[in-house]
């Protein structure tokens, strides 16, 4: 990574080995941080090579969303990692649905859709395949690619179907995998307390969710949208849920402004007090994305 | 990571999640700073499940070190990701087949040493042997487990192999994979202009290398043994070459006392300063592992 610090000084971060432990790993340290501690100009990834050979695509509904979250969590303690497993809750499923002109789901049903690649894709999806089934899955095993391109599809329209019902805040917490059900036990919780509907999906493989508070849009002068306060008390409550159950405010997306101000809740006092003077260490003036992260 | 700061205070860095992005990423740079931010009182790792199936292992011989690194750098370049790519130079290669009384290998024969495992394993052991073949390779498939430990066995008697032949210092630079070869040749040189003797061993699919410079050893009154002055010169040269080719110092095991006045040669001044001002934010008073990795 090469990084123009607060002092316009540039720095060339990282190695070009594949291993390398010289001195402290500021390129991980500057990965996710925001523009708090520079301004990446050049950044160099690893590739990774596509995986050979077919993929196996497979989708399983389950009569709630407990039931789907149990199963996800019964393919990870099951030692099989597929490269997609993403999870519908009943009122994205069902929103899906209708955009895409489907026969709508029983009511309730949430869904789990997986996929799996690499040399043993098809062992593999026949192994979850079983799992899901001993978990009350109704499964679908696609048997070609465009049967499992139109399985994927259903999970790709969840976005566009959540802007048919209202505007949305776009949540993305993470919990511990085993800890998935408990998790949307607790977003029913927040949606009865809070009289609000948080359809939400996940990347079930990974434990990280994205709760869509969804509200009546009404557009400020300027066109953009304000989220009204009693959507963020209820996601004040959900995020609460998420670090109670071991979890983070963010699996993917960050901090910025709209989260800053439960940051020191996950860190602590402490970590968020020694992380924001690691950061006047690049910036000692704050002139880096002032206001973003750690302005309290 | 678990982590108490000099002041005595303890922080709890990280995630039990598999993914989270809140705030800097400290577990990371916690990891492989060498007592300088903290002393680590519980870490709790994340574990990989054992890899299903049979191992298949290999060894290949060359003529000389350059064409058994250009063939390391063939697998590498075909995509093909095996378990283990060790190889042997010849004074190693020759040093370990005459501590485990095998018949000495053909002056200048180097080796490597590689292990595929996973569902793949037979596919990819057949591939990299044609890998190896075309790269002027003689190669030997082992047919069973006890073959393929036999194999890895010569490998592992690398390090008792050296001690048979004086003391050495054991160095660990590492450079791009497509570069061993040319690093191989710079030992060469080092070793032709210093007039030392550097037997050598590379973790090849990482471009890791171990070059172990041997000397006679003279214990200190207190039984430790010191490394010549002529040794560290030839080191020095080493590390110069590895750094030229886009390499690091150090691939696993860190600065330490030992490379510390070459750390700012790797970093540049910027960065060194930069690193030492962090851990000034840990620890203000310059009480942990003082004199290690930052000293001047």
């Amino acid at each position: 990574v090469d990084l123009v610090r607060a002092d316009g000084r540039l720095l060339r971060l990282g190695h070009r080995t594949v291993k390398g432990v010289t001195g402290l790993d500021l390129t991980s340290l500057v990965i996710g941080s925001e523009g708090t501690l520079g301004v990446i100009v050049a950044a160099t990834l690893k590739l990774r090579r596509l995986v050979p050979g077919e993929v196996r695509t497979l989708a399983a509904t389950f009569p709630d969303v407990r039931a789907a979250a149990t199963a996800a969590a019964a393919v990870t303690a099951a030692g099989i990692q597929p490269a997609i497993m993403e999870l519908m809750d009943a009122a994205s499923l069902a929103a899906a649905h209708a955009l895409l002109s489907l026969a709508p789901p029983a009511a309730g049903t949430a869904q789990l859709t997986i996929q799996t690649d690499g040399p043993a894709a098809s062992v593999e999806a026949e192994a979850i395949s079983a799992v899901l089934a001993d978990a009350g899955g109704t499964v679908v095993l696609a048997q070609d690619r465009e049967e499992g391109e139109r399985l994927l599809t259903v999970r790709r329209s969840m976005h566009p179907a959540m802007e048919t019902l209202g505007h949305t805040l776009i949540e993305d917490v993470a919990v511990p995998r085993s800890a998935l059900p408990a998790m949307f036990d607790e977003i029913a919780r927040v949606e009865r307390e809070h009289g609000v509907t948080i359809p939400t999906v996940a990347h079930a493989g990974d434990g990280n969710l994205h709760p869509n508070f969804v509200f009546p849009a009404t557009p400020l002068a300027d066109g953009t949208v304000e989220v009204p306060a009693h959507i963020w008390a209820a996601a004040d409550d959900l995020f609460r849920s998420a670090l109670r159950l071991g979890g983070t405010l963010t699996g993917e997306h960050g901090i910025g402004v709209l989260k800053r101000r439960w940051l020191a809740d996950e860190l602590g006092t402490d970590q968020w007090e020694l992380q924001r003077d690691i950061t006047r260490v690049f910036d000692p003036a704050g002139i880096l994305n002032p206001g973003k992260v750690f302005t309290p």
